[in-house]
């Protein structure tokens, strides 16, 4: 018995209680099968993870794994981030996963604007070349939305090498404030809020969970 | 040079646009240094992924593979999910990760109340002596959510079992709609909004992206 199941009835009350749950689990389970029925179309997809909460990269490398897991060819490009001791990294490189990283860090610690545009270019040259490539499956650009907005990266280009991408193959961008035209371009996108983040209550990063 | 270098200038441009750009950098690696040096504190963190967005459990499994990655241990706790291929699953269960399935699937395929509670009871015996374990670094429990929404399992007992957990033990939840008493008890949530979604353009859910 739950909650939900208040409204007076005599006798098998269990009974009848069971009976109106398979009643609006068939009506729900209609409902959901013809939008299944509708949805046949089957492409590679573009799938953006933005916001300012914590999980947009996680969830970026969790589709890598899932695919991985079935047997997916998978690449991935870390912009910013990539010159630490990375745990999905140290785990996907042992099932074949390419990772082409830019390895600067963030712009605070470089504080050469030059270089680090010079390092976008040198790695954003590789995902070119991977989305060029039938034989990936997905690739996942963690962090990609950073080079639009600091203008290290022309959006056009990035935009070319989407649209040209092999039919089939999937792809994965993640980062705060993404650029309109690459979400008008989406198939699926995701914004991630905070709502409440350890950090801001005096808790270290830590490794496992972080990083 | 970048749209934001638009300031007029003499002399040797490029050199003073480096030179901005430079004391920018440098006032915004104080403000993070001094965030990083508030943040002390280590503890088993307690993470809530919610909304109705995608990339909740994706997320919640890149946070295992993370964790993996770089040596800990962690179990996996799936509620509803489970009952068919999973690309997470297959991938981690290689890396010594356990999963613990409730596998009935959905509650509008089985409508089956009384066969579903049943079900959840088992599965979160087992979270139980997860979440009661220190040899356990990490425990993902997948859309448990539910299990507090639709009255499977009692608010109180999982409320109990994460705090008696071991104190460097952290916790991943996800799935919509987090009863607030647990958003309350989180370190860390984020709340995933869908923006838009290839399922309601037409394009059917794929194999190594959505499962």
């Amino acid at each position: 018995m739950t909650e939900n199941d208040k409204t007076p009835n005599t006798g098998s009350s269990e009974q009848t209680s069971q009976q109106r749950h398979k009643q609006r689990q068939q009506k729900l389970q209609q409902h959901v099968q013809q939008g299944i029925a509708k949805a046949t179309a089957e492409k590679g997809l573009l799938l953006i993870i933005t916001g300012n909460g914590k999980g947009k990269s996680t969830s970026g490398f969790g589709t890598v794994a899932r695919a991985v897991g079935h047997g997916l060819t998978a690449a991935v490009v870390q912009f910013i981030k990539g010159s630490w001791d990375c745990g999905e990294r140290n785990l996907l490189e042992q099932h074949q996963v390419e990772f082409a990283v830019m390895a600067t860090g963030f712009t605070w610690d470089t504080q050469d604007k030059a270089g680090d545009i010079a390092a976008a270019e040198q790695v954003w040259a590789r995902a070119e070349q991977m989305l060029a490539d039938p034989a990936i499956d997905l690739v996942l650009l963690d962090e990609l939305t950073y080079m639009v907005s600091y203008h290290y990266i022309a959006l056009e280009r990035i935009v070319k090498a989407l649209q040209n991408r092999p039919a089939s193959q999937h792809v994965v961008i993640t980062g705060r404030s993404c650029h309109r035209t690459l979400i008008e371009m989406a198939d699926t996108v995701s914004e991630v809020q905070v709502v409440k983040h350890a950090f801001d209550a005096g808790i270290k990063a830590q490794r496992g969970i972080d990083w």
